[in-house]
């Protein structure tokens, strides 16, 4: 799997992974209905910096169990696993604060591949210049997200009560999530463990 | 003094307020060069209801000490105090809670005119159906802001260090302030005071 800067040509594959996440209504907090153009409109906003995570082989996504053999163009677009943003979370005085959202393709879950974007992320975001990242929207029953935000070193500063309409559970909490990426050597993510 | 809803005639009034506050650098995370047309695309986004305080009398505004007489056209703009826009913070599961964004015009503070918009704000808020109210970047040196967020409610959920740089403090803290808009009677910004 590689990482790099999105193109025009990953626009499809990018909008087919946006249309199931955001469909699902559990994650984040846009219109479930979003139309296409203001999809990409949003995941390639000017000063947003944007990435897709690809497969290595033609046959990365296709061996899904239970989907039908899938037709060239489907394999294509399927090589793109996950997608994220990075961009200045505020504009003025706040430019200097990092915001990122991730995207990963329902079929190319549990194998790594938000983690990988993850410190791919915060690596881009040292070289940019960036002196801390902020999660504006953790969605509460996001655990997954969660444990990886924390593996990476990101608090908890805010709980925002009953932010969130999740379509199954109701009113649920968000949390804001926040670190520096100042001061102590980056450690793309590994958590130094406490030995003592 | 009234508050009413912008209409197109009030762009180039909201313009100048919105000028002089976003070129001072200390309360808004903006590009301090913003331009007029992003500006006002900005203030009168779709889904964003966009307000504004007006002077009752034609005088308002125009007695200002070290001011040249003001020509007609100028009295007219300087009928307009302030200007506060009211939206969703976040779409689909978020759009629930409300954010706020506020504006005086340097020649009409420490008249009263934010906290009357503010309290209309909060009245338009419940009239909306919105369920809580969060504002995500009140800037820790903004205390005339923050003392009124305090007296309607508003709690300080999290603390963003450094999040903002301040043009003569350097690296500030950002405040996200959060209230519900359920329960209670709905008191307009009245703080009722312990009296035991």
């Amino acid at each position: 799997m590689k990482i790099r800067h999105a193109t025009e040509a990953d626009r499809d594959a990018i909008w087919e992974i946006f249309r199931e996440v955001v469909a699902a209504g559990e994650t984040y907090a846009l219109d479930p209905n979003i139309s296409r153009a203001d999809a990409l409109a949003y995941w390639f906003a000017a000063g947003t910096h944007t990435y897709i995570a690809q497969g290595d082989a033609a046959g990365d996504g296709v061996a899904v169990p239970g989907k039908r053999t899938a037709s060239p163009a489907i394999i294509r677009a399927r090589q793109i696993l996950g997608t994220y943003i990075l961009r200045p979370n505020q504009s003025g005085g706040g430019s200097h604060v990092a915001n990122a959202g991730f995207m990963v393709s329902a079929n190319a879950r549990g194998q790594g591949i938000g983690r990988a974007m993850a410190r791919h992320c915060l690596s881009e975001a040292r070289r940019l210049g960036f002196r801390a990242m902020q999660f504006n929207y953790v969605i509460s029953t996001n655990t997954a997200a969660i444990r990886l935000w924390r593996d990476l070193d990101f608090e908890i500063v805010s709980t925002l009560r009953d932010a969130f309409h999740h379509p199954e559970k109701g009113y649920v909490d968000v949390y804001v999530m926040y670190r520096s990426l100042l001061g102590r050597r980056f450690r793309c993510g590994r958590r130094s463990r406490r030995t003592s």
